[in-house]
This record gives C-alpha cells, structure tokens and sequence, in this order.
C-alpha cells in the first residue's frame, strides 16, 4: 500500500473540517464576539454589530422576498452610505452578486452595465436619478426593479417608483439561516472596469478570494480591532478594495461617507476619532491642503493607504507633519483593489525625505496572502533583472485574482496568458526587489525610437513646487513621431511660465524627455481620482 | 439561459487565479520581501529570512536525495533548534509529511509513533539518543534512517550511526524549485495525541488549515513585522500552534530555546528584546517567578499567550507589574493549537483585577478565521443556552480542523459525529457569549449523582495564596461513590496543613464539591506541561 494512499484514507472533506472560504463568515462571527461595538457611524446615525448583522440578513431576506435567487446579479449605485455597506453582505447571503456601479458613469455605460450584467434589481440613491432613468429607457431587454435608498439628510429627493429601501427593510425578519455559498469559487461580485476604449469588462470575483483579501488588507497593515476607517474611498470601486469585508473581520469601524469633502473629513477625523482611510492620490493632496490652511494637528497619528502615482515630497511631508501617515498599494480591479504594498523596512527611517518620498512611492512586493508578482518579458515570460532599468509587465497569479470576464473568453484568456493575469502596466524591478511602475503599456511615448516613460517625466514636472497635478500624454510629431506633452494643473495663486517649467524640467531630466508643449488649467478626472488620459491626448492631438 | 451559469461560464480555475493554500508560500514571501532580517535566533547563531529559506530549500533537496517523497513521513525528535524550525519547511516542499515526537516520550510509545506514521526517517537530537535507540530495537518492521542533528553547544554526544545534519546540509544546493502540494487538502503534519488510554492517536492535518491557522495567529494577536518571538512553546506541540508558519508569514524573528529555564529566558528577553510568546500555565508562573525574585521590571511590554488553566490572581497581578500582558487561548492538536481565544473586551479595562482574572481566564470565542465554536448537548446536538450554568460539549466546525486520525476510521467518524468536531471538554457558555471550561468529559466527579467540575473545585484551591498547584481528580467513596481528591504543591516554604486547607475550600464552595482528602508534593506533568489526571486517579485509587 502506497504511503500517499494512507494520508488520503477515509480523510474526506466532512461539514466538520470543511467550510468554503467566504468574507460572510467574518460578520456573523464580529456580531457574536462584539455584538454592541459601532460597526457603522453616518451622520447622527449608529449601527452596533448585531444592528448591522441583523440589517444584512433583512436585507437578505427581502431580496429572497422579491424573488432573487443564486446567481442573480443584483446591481447598486450609491455613495458610502450604510446600505452600500450591507450590500456587500445581504446580496452574497442569498447567493447573489453585487454588482458596485460607478456613480460618475454617463448613462449609456450604464445602461450597457445594467443589460450585460442582467442585473434584475437596482439599489440607487436618488442623487443619481437623472442618470438611472435616461440609462433604463435605452434598455433593450427586461429593466430590473428599482429600490431608491431615501437619505433623509439630503433634503428632498425625487425616486423612481415607490419602492424605498428603510421601508422595505422594516418589514423583514433577520433572517439568520442564509447559507454560505456552496462552493468558494462561486461569484460574489461583479465589478466593471472603465476601458478607454469599447465597452466596460465585467470582472467576476468570487468569495475564496474576497475572504483572502480581506484577510490580507488586516495583515499587511496590521489592523487591530478597535480601527475607526473613514469611507474616503468609494465602495463602488473594486468593493472599496475589500475593506467592507476587512472591517466586519476584525470588527472595526466605518465611519460612512456621502462625498469627498476635505473639511467634512477633518471634522470627522477629529469628532470620530478617525485611525484609517484610503484613497487616490487627490484625496491624500485636499486632506493635506485642508489642514495645512487651517494651520492644525490632528492630535493622533493616522494611517493612510494610498494608490497611484507617488503624491509630492511637499505634500508626503506636510502630510508627515499633520500626523497622517502613508503606505502606498497598487492593484486593479481584476485583483480585488491591493495586490502590492510599498512595505516599509526598518532601515528607511534613517533616509532624508525626498529618499523616503521615492523608496515609499513605488508599487513595492506582493501582498501578504497574494501568490506571486512579478515583472514578466510578455514576449518570453521571463523575469526581468532586478537592475531598475528593463522595462516589463507587472503581473499577478494567486488566489486573489478575478475568476475572469463575464461572458469575455476571449479577454479572459488574454488576461491569463501563460498562467499570469497580465496588468497592463510597464514596471521596472529595483535593486532591493520593489516594483516600480514606469508606465501604463498604451501610455508609453514612442519618440525616436526611444521609450519614454510618462510617469517618469511626471515625476520630474511634480517636483516643482508650484504644480499641483501633472499628466504627460503622447503628442504626434511630425519629426519624432511622438513627443511628451504635459498638462498641469498649478496651485492656486501661481503665475509660472511655461519657459520656467520648460527650463525647470531640461535642468533635471534628458533633453528628449522634456514636455515639448505645456497646458495649464484643470485636470479631467474619473470616478476615483485618476486622470484620463486618453481625453488629454484626444484634445492635444485633435483626434 | 441560466444566470448561475453564465458567472460560471468560461471562468474556471487556472493556474493565474488559482494556488493551494499553503503555508511554504510565506517563506518564500518573506525571503524576498525580508531577505536581510533575522529570521532564526540560537544562542550565538543568526539566520537571515534570505539564509533560513536556502536552509529551508537545501533540506528539501537533502530528502529528495535520500529518496523521501510526496506522501512519505519524516519524523522529528528535536527541542526547539534551528532545524526543528526549518524541518516546517524543508519537509513539506517535498510533499512528505512532518510528523514532531514528543521529546519526553518513552520509548515504547516512539516506537509506537514510528511504527504507525511509517517514518521513512528520523531526525534526532543527540539529547534524545538513549530513548531512540531503544524505540529502534522494539520495531518489528524497517527502521527509519536516521540523521542526528549535533548541537556545539552542548558538549559531548553520542549519535545513533554517521549521518550529521548540518554536514549533510552543506552539501545540498539551495533547491527553489519545489513544488506546493497539488492540493491544498494535501497532508502537511502528524502529530500522535497523548491518549491516556489506549494507543496514540496520529492527527492529520493539511496545508490549507496550517495556512488559515497561521494567519488566524496574526490576526488575533495583531502581529507586526517585527515581533520578536521566543520558544517557550514546544514545536512538537501541535506544530508549535502554527507559530513556525505565522513568524513565516509576517517576517518575525524567533528565538529558539532549547528548553524552558527561567533565568535563561529572562536574559534572552532582554537581550533579544523578546516581544511575543506562548506556553502553558505552568511555563508563565515560572517567568513571573523568577521576575518577582530578581525584582526587576522587563522594561518593555510582552505578550503572552496562554493555553489551560487560568493562572491564579496573585500570579496574573504579577505578570501584570512586571510587564507579561497575557491573552487565554483554547485548542486541541485536532484544531491546530489555539481554536478559541478570550478576546478583551474594551470595558473590562474598568474591571477589578479579581473580575479581570474571571474574564479573561475563560476559553473565549472562535478563533478569527475558525469557523465555528458551539456548546453543544453531546446527545440531541443542540446548543445549550448562554446561562452561564448549562454544560455541553465544546465543538468545532471549520477550516481549521485536523483531517481525521490516521488509518483510524471509527476515531475519526466518532470525532466528527453529527457535522462537528468533539474536543471531549465540557464547558458552559456564559452571558456575554463566552465559553468557560468545566472539565473534561472523563474528569467529571459524579458524588451522590451530583456532578462536581473537578476545575471549578480547583479554582477554589488555587486561591489560597501558598498553593502553587492545584489537581482534583475523582476519589471512589463507598457511600457517595465518588468524592474530589486534591494533589497540591505548595509554594516553597510554605507549612500549610489538610485542616486549614479543608476549612478554606468550605468557606468558598459548596460542602459536597470540598475535596475530601489533600495530597502534598509535586504534580507530575506532561511534556508540554499538562498535569496528568490519570496517574493522580490511579495513586488515589490504587488501581
């Protein structure tokens, strides 16, 4: 008899050791262990955990009510307010998928989200009804039922039908026998990426990796209990990085937010005793903004995770001044929000500021329970040298990645090639193993035949003090093809040239890198904070 | 079209989205995310993470070379050295299986183990030789080969042949390419249960629950990169509770201990700046012991975990000044080490100390990433009510279950009866949630059809301040057919007589549940500091 055979002998999965992996574990067991804690503050409004517990699983028991079954898609498009939070919950207890609409999104993509996902229900705050009503009359097939989430805070709204959420939810029982999912594999949310181009791609997460995620965010920042995370980074996107999840497994508390509001969240950092929140870059810049004009500490340290290009020395130490301290993550929709962490070594302390500003700014290792990244040849597959010049692809494998497009083969297995799902960003590997970005594939610049990596020419314009946001884009040349232009957006008050730029940037960086044309006025944003590219090259190269 | 089928269409697993789960992915994490920090401490010697993994690697191309394979056992019977960490790793990269000896085994019951796990080999302190070899000269079938692992530091020694572990060692290359288990359900340990009747059972477990159990570690104890952790806990217990495998996942240095002296352990928390360890009661009143008698402060705060009895007021009020902040853990080697743990509760800060020993003595809640804890009637299956008075049996439903008992099906299927895992222990729940032990099911007194809890009778005992240990057992009495018996060891010193112990148990607790004879001198314990309830029945009995 084999020795492998023994090992496996009458050892079967049993409903004793086995339970599929699913972050609805973590608040069934938060209600029980820290049953009166706040789980969720909006405005004058307190939840404890049995509250929230006891909503999610009403919430559960009115879509079972309203015939949703497993495998249904269930759609919201609402702000950080407590029912986004019990979404997240009450939808996967009966076997459903979330699917988080961007708030800011035109509505034909709306429209285009609500028939691919085949959503049969739709929670939306009655902000955002102008978008919802223009979006279901360009449906082709059945629209689904409409739940307007009322926020009495908002003064007066206008809904879609009658059907209003606190009053559907009173009248539902906790129901507490919801199941977990059959298997781990199975879907838990969908999320649709904002392509530049052609239509949006619905990426399928499933619970086993929800579970992991959340588990992960609590590792790699060392969260204990008693956090209090300020909603600054919409749930909409990637499931708020997983956080929703992160919070009900350690039992912390989230403070719920209608908008960015700078001067609303120094209030809240200061009344709520606010330890935690994430956001893009933008968001890091006004809170800095915000408390430096109103010349004030915070009084407690608090801990920021922040995705996207490096924000500024200037801002990174006022920051550092005010109390906030900053890890940068990165990551994509197909990885559940963070797949990498800038982790800190011991020994940075000792490094002057501006070496701090660029060792914390990268893209860094792999997240604690994510497999594997790596900076891959996509050619060949192989691994760059870790000399923080060969240019590659980040790419991610392990189990806190997407189960891939909805109804996209053929995107999905370009995403999977070769066993890795593919970023789509250029990076570099530094001699100490961290991973730095150098640029998304379609925004490297071609001149000459060189590459030019625009986030590299960013960095250089965004020294200057008197930049506050800058994005380097493609411009066609009729001698070099292509040449870097650069827009930006300058603090309030300034009256820099763009001579002194010019000169400012050929002093620090090669000739042929320097923008060739500079634009000043207001950057175009998406939903969350990053800039739009593809706009900006739209309007320099008139196409 | 069916919608469930359209989130499972064309979004299988593949080798992109999906890796077992296995604790041998943190090591290599944190060798490359770490690779210049202290992984291992012994006596003089320092491991990087960069070096423990190559140690790690060239183990597993060592048993490779030895013919060791997926599915083969190795055994173990080492104390708390560099190897026995490093066998954690080296042995599952190959696919074989870890089985830890007790060291303090007789040789009988090692021959027992060897025999049973078919150990192909056998890694040995040369401390441990003597019984070894007499295990060795019992078996009836192959001997495992054996490697004895050589320790400078401690003088002369005898070996069982020539093979030497650190000479083998230095002649394997570092082998990277191993391979984690195909699935993740795949055996990891064995590790043979201390029966007390009968022979020992093997317990099974698998990479996905050492993986979960090691994360659960982190997240119950909020553990930061850079814990520095000292072995007061035996590794061969249960996989040193998965500890092996959490320092792997954070990045956190352990200070080995080749056995638990005081003094040795007071030195090295302070010149290693120990932060973090575990071990049972009796390993905690020794360091508070020998603290209070240098009466010196600690000069940081360290964190300890502890499994089994609460320590009495006095010893915890100690622990307290000197610095120790000790949190109560609950497990079996069936649920990986700690399966519960008796979470603080922010209010119990206002407590006195003598509630504060109450509350936090208690056996607590499910373990963060452990499915499930209940209190369960044993017969109907029905949870008991949260009274405080009811007792059920301790049960446990989730991940971080053992797979079942080796080549032992009736163990196994009796073990998971009706969906859960029986621990044997009996236990109430009480108001606020938690659970709190009464007694094994086999060391319940039944006195004139009364049934006592030999702890809670304990408990009174222990409060006399020169007692040091405390057993109850029960004695057969032929009127009430039985009667509770106490063995207790006095602090040094102390003249304490059965009068004046017998009268303050009275005044404490009811008269029937008063031990009715005293038994002076000192407990015999188990290897890992468990007092042995059946040697003390039989002496008492004599049978």
């Amino acid at each position: 008899m084999s020795n492998i055979c023994h090992f496996n002998e009458a050892l079967e999965k049993t409903a004793a050791n086995h339970v599929p992996l699913s972050p609805l574990s973590f608040i069934r067991r938060t209600a029980a262990v820290y049953p009166d804690r706040t789980a969720l503050v909006y405005n004058d409004l307190r939840y404890s955990w049995q509250q929230t517990y006891a909503r999610c699983c009403q919430l559960a028991s009115l879509l079972t009510h309203l015939g949703i079954q497993k495998g249904d898609t269930v759609a919201v498009m609402l702000p950080n307010v407590p029912a986004m939070y019990e979404a997240h919950f009450g939808i996967p207890m009966v076997g459903a998928v979330l699917n988080g609409i961007n708030i800011r999104l035109d509505p034909e993509t709306v429209a285009f989200i609500l028939e691919h996902s085949r959503s049969r229900l739709l929670l939306v705050d009655p902000e955002y009804v102008d978008v919802v009503e223009k979006a279901l009359a360009q449906l082709e097939g059945p629209a689904p039922q409409v739940i307007n989430v009322s926020d009495p805070s908002q003064g007066e709204e206008r809904w879609i039908g009658g059907l209003e959420y606190e009053a559907l939810l009173t009248d539902q029982p906790a129901w507490k026998e919801w199941q977990l999912p059959a298997d781990e594999w199975d879907a838990i949310a969908l999320g649709y990426t904002s392509g530049t181009t052609g239509n949006p791609k619905g990426v399928v997460s499933h619970h086993r990796g929800a579970y992991l995620n959340a588990v992960s965010n609590a590792l790699s920042w060392t969260l204990p209990a008693n956090v209090t995370y300020l909603w600054t980074l919409p749930m909409f996107h990637c499931n708020g990085w997983c956080f929703p999840w992160t919070l009900a497994a350690i039992g912390g508390t989230s403070v719920c937010l209608r908008r960015v509001d700078p001067e609303h969240i120094l209030a809240l950092i200061k009344e709520q005793g606010v330890t935690h929140y994430c956001g893009a870059p933008i968001v890091h810049t006004m809170i800095a903004d915000a408390a430096t004009a109103r010349s004030e500490l915070i009084g407690h340290t608090i801990y920021g995770l922040v995705a996207g290009a490096a924000p500024p020395a200037s801002v990174f130490e006022r920051m550092e001044k005010i109390g906030i301290e900053l890890t940068h993550v990165y990551g994509l929709t197909e990885t559940y929000g963070p797949a990498s962490v800038c982790t800190k070594q011991t020994e940075w302390a000792q490094c002057s500021l501006e070496e701090r500003v660029q060792l914390n700014g990268r893209q860094g290792v792999a997240y604690p329970l994510q497999e594997e990244m790596a900076v891959l040849d996509a050619e060949t597959m192989a691994p760059v040298p870790a000399d923080g010049k060969t240019i590659g692809e980040i790419m991610f494998r392990g189990n806190i990645v997407m189960k891939g497009y909805l109804r996209n083969e053929a995107a999905t297995r370009e995403a999977f090639a070769g066993g890795w799902f593919h970023s789509g960003d250029l990076a570099v590997i530094e001699p100490d193993g961290y991973v730095k970005i150098r640029d998304r594939l379609k925004d490297v610049i071609i001149s000459g035949g060189e590459n030019i990596s625009s986030l590299e020419v960013e960095d250089i314009v965004q020294r200057h003090p008197d930049v506050e946001f800058v994005a380097v884009v493609a411009m066609t040349d009729d001698k070099w093809g292509e040449v870097p232009a650069a827009f930006v957006q300058l603090r309030p008050g300034s009256e820099l040239s763009e001579d002194a730029l010019i000169r400012f940037c050929r002093e620090r960086i090669s000739h042929y890198k320097a923008p060739k044309k500079f634009v000043f006025g207001a950057l175009p944003t998406t939903a969350t904070g990053k800039i739009q590219k593809f706009q900006l090259r739209q309007q320099v190269n008139g196409d």
